[in-house]
C-alpha cells in the first residue's frame, strides 16, 4: 500500500496562470476561431469602459493582421485615460487583477481576467509578449512596454520597456499576436456591428486583413457613467454578511443602513426587531447564529427594489433606434423601455 | 475627464476565492440542485483515486441529510491511505491545491479546485465550517479538523483542530453542510450507479435522507493504477516547450529523449535536423526563434502515439458487462474495447 507521505509529497500549489493555461475553455480560449473574439471583445470592452469612466467619446481602432501562416495580430486602440505606467503590467500581466471585480454597478467586464488572458493565450501559442502603449496626457510621454506573464507565479515579466512618441494625447493601444484562424470573421464584423448599435455614442473603425469598415457615431453626447451602489439586503449571501460584519465598526443599527440599498432607520429597526438583536450591539461582535437570524431577516422585511437608474445606464429608445436604421436594413423600427 | 490617476486608484488584485465566490457557475455551483452533486462527484473522485493510488479496494460511504429547512449535510468517507495532517488544511482549504494537476494520466479530478469550491459554497450559503477526519494508518490516530477558506487571501483558516479516536485504521472523512435540495435525488442515484458500473471492484454505499442503497463491487481485483507519461512532441504548445526548456540543463537531444514520450536518438536527431540546430547546443540556451524552429520539426517528424496502456487504466469488457448486468434490467449485454 502507497503511504499518505508519498501521496502527500506530489500534492502542491498550483498558480491561477497554470491553471487556466489548462481550461482555456473557462474564458473563451477552447478554439483558436473563439480565442480571436473573445480577445476583440475583452479588449473593446475594456476600451469603452475607459472612455465611459473619463466621459469621452470613444474612438476605438481594431486590427487584425495575419503575420505568419497561422498567426494573427490583434490590435485595439482607444482614445480612453490611458493607464498609469505603475499600473499597466498589472492589468494586462496578471490574471485577476482589475478595477471593476469590487463594485454593483452595470459595466462591460467584471472579472478582471479577460484581457490578460488573451496575453496568457498568446505566449502559449506563440511565445510573443504582448505590446502595450498607453498615454494620460498631453504633458507626459506615452509609456510602451512589452509584456508576459509568468506562469508559476502570475505576475507580469516586463520584457521591455520604454517612452515614446505617439501622436493620441491619451489612450491606450495593444498589440497580441496568437495562433488563430479567421474562420469566424463574420460572426467577428457582426459582434463588432452589434456593439456600434448599443453603443451609439462609439465610432469602431475595423481593419480586417486589409478591409476596412467604420461603424460611424449616431449620437455626440456621452451617457452618463453608472455609479456604483451598495448590496442590497435580499441579494446577499451568508459569507459575504460576515465578511463585511466583520470589516465593520459600528452598531447593527448603523451597519444595515450605511452598508446596504434601500435600509433606511424604519427598515433596519424591523430587521433587528425580527432578528431579535438589539439595535446598539457592535455588528462585529455578533456570532454566526446571530448572523443568520440577521440574514433571515433581512430577507423577510420588504424592501423596495435597488436604484437601478443609478446603476444602470440605459442607452434609451431613441438611440437603440437610430443604431438600428444605421446598421441593419429595416421597413419598420421601433424601441421601447421596459417599465 | 477622469484621470487616468483616479481610476488607478480603483484598480486591484482579486484573490482566487473572490473570484471563484463571484463565478461559482465554472465550477458547477450555479444552483442549489446542481452544488450537491457537483459536492458528491468531487469527494467521490478524489476517494476512488485515493483507493487505487493504495491499492485498496474502495468503501465508499455516501450520506445526504437534511438538516435544516434548505440545509443538507453531504458526509463522504472513504478507506483510503488518509492524508497526511499537515496536509488537510490545504487539500479542502485552498483553491488550487493537488497531486494530479502536474500529471498526465488518467485520473478523475485535475484541476486541484473540486472539493475546496464545496467547502467555498458551504461557507457562503451557510457560514458552517468543513468537517474532516483523516487517518494514515493503524499505528497513528486520527485527525479531526473544521475547515473554512479565507477568501480574500485563499488560505485555510483552521477553525478547530483535534486528534479523535476513529473505527477506520486509514481513509478520509468529509462532513460539509450547504444550502441545496434535493429536487434532483434522481440525476444523484443515477449517477451514483453509474460510477458504481465504471467502477467495478468499488461498493458504494449511499444513504439519502435515510433511504439506503448499496452498490456492491462485482470485482475483488484492484485495477492497475495508471502511471503518469512525459507529454508527446506532438501535443505540446509553445509556452509549455519554453518552460521546460528553460528549466532543463542538458543538450538539445537530451532534452527532447528525456523529456518526451516516444522520442528515441534517432527521432531526436530528426528533428534537430529539421529545425538547423545542433544536437550539442544547451537547450536552455536556444532563444525563441530556435524553440519555433524546433517545434515545427516535433511535430512535423512522424512519432508513435503515446503510451496509452501505461496512463490509461481500462475496466475491461468482462468487469463493464458485470456491471451493467448487476445495476440495469438489460436482455443482452456486450462490451467491447475500442483497438
Amino acid at each position: 500500500m502507497v503511504l499518505a507521505e508519498d501521496l502527500a509529497k506530489q500534492q502542491r500549489s498550483i498558480s491561477i496562470a497554470e491553471f487556466f493555461e489548462k481550461n482555456k475553455h473557462l474564458l473563451g480560449f477552447d478554439s483558436p476561431t473563439r480565442g480571436i473574439i473573445t480577445t476583440i471583445k475583452e479588449a473593446v470592452d475594456n476600451a469603452l469602459d475607459a472612455c465611459e469612466e473619463a466621459e469621452v467619446l470613444p474612438d476605438i481602432f481594431v486590427g487584425i493582421k495575419k503575420v505568419d501562416a497561422e498567426v494573427y495580430r490583434i490590435t485595439v486602440e482607444d482614445n480612453g485615460p490611458g493607464i498609469v505606467p505603475e499600473n499597466v503590467p498589472l492589468v494586462f500581466g496578471k490574471l485577476l487583477y482589475g478595477s471593476r471585480f469590487h463594485q454593483i454597478r452595470q459595466s462591460r467586464g467584471q472579472q478582471g481576467i479577460g484581457i490578460s488572458a488573451a496575453v496568457l493565450y498568446a505566449q502559449l501559442t506563440t511565445g510573443i509578449p504582448t505590446r502595450v502603449v498607453s498615454r494620460t496626457g498631453a504633458k507626459v510621454s506615452a509609456h510602451q512596454f512589452e509584456l508576459m506573464i509568468k506562469t508559476e507565479t502570475n505576475e507580469p515579466e516586463i520584457v521591455s520597456y520604454e517612452e515614446i512618441d505617439w501622436d493620441r494625447t491619451h489612450g491606450t493601444r495593444i498589440d497580441i499576436q496568437f495562433k488563430s484562424t479567421l474562420a469566424a470573421k463574420k460572426r467577428l464584423v457582426d459582434y463588432l456591428r452589434l456593439t456600434a448599435i448599443v453603443n451609439p455614442h462609439a465610432r469602431i473603425t475595423a481593419d480586417i486583413d486589409g478591409e476596412v469598415t467604420v461603424f460611424e457615431r449616431v449620437s455626440g453626447e456621452v451617457p452618463p457613467c453608472p455609479k456604483p451602489i451598495l448590496p442590497h439586503p435580499h441579494g446577499i449571501e451568508f459569507g459575504a454578511l460576515k465578511r463585511i460584519a466583520a470589516a465593520s465598526t459600528g452598531t447593527i443599527e448603523e451597519f444595515l443602513i450605511g452598508s446596504f440599498s434601500r435600509v433606511g432607520k424604519k427598515t433596519a429597526d424591523e430587521m433587528i426587531a425580527l432578528a431579535k438583536l438589539k439595535p446598539s450591539r457592535k455588528v462585529s461582535r455578533l456570532d454566526a447564529d446571530d448572523l443568520k437570524r440577521l440574514l433571515d431577516a433581512m430577507q423577510a422585511v420588504k424592501v423596495p427594489a435597488p436604484p437601478a437608474q443609478q446603476c444602470l445606464s440605459p442607452i434609451g429608445e431613441d438611440l437603440i433606434c437610430r443604431g438600428l436604421e444605421k446598421e441593419i436594413q429595416l421597413d419598420f423600427v421601433k424601441a421601447r423601455t421596459r417599465p
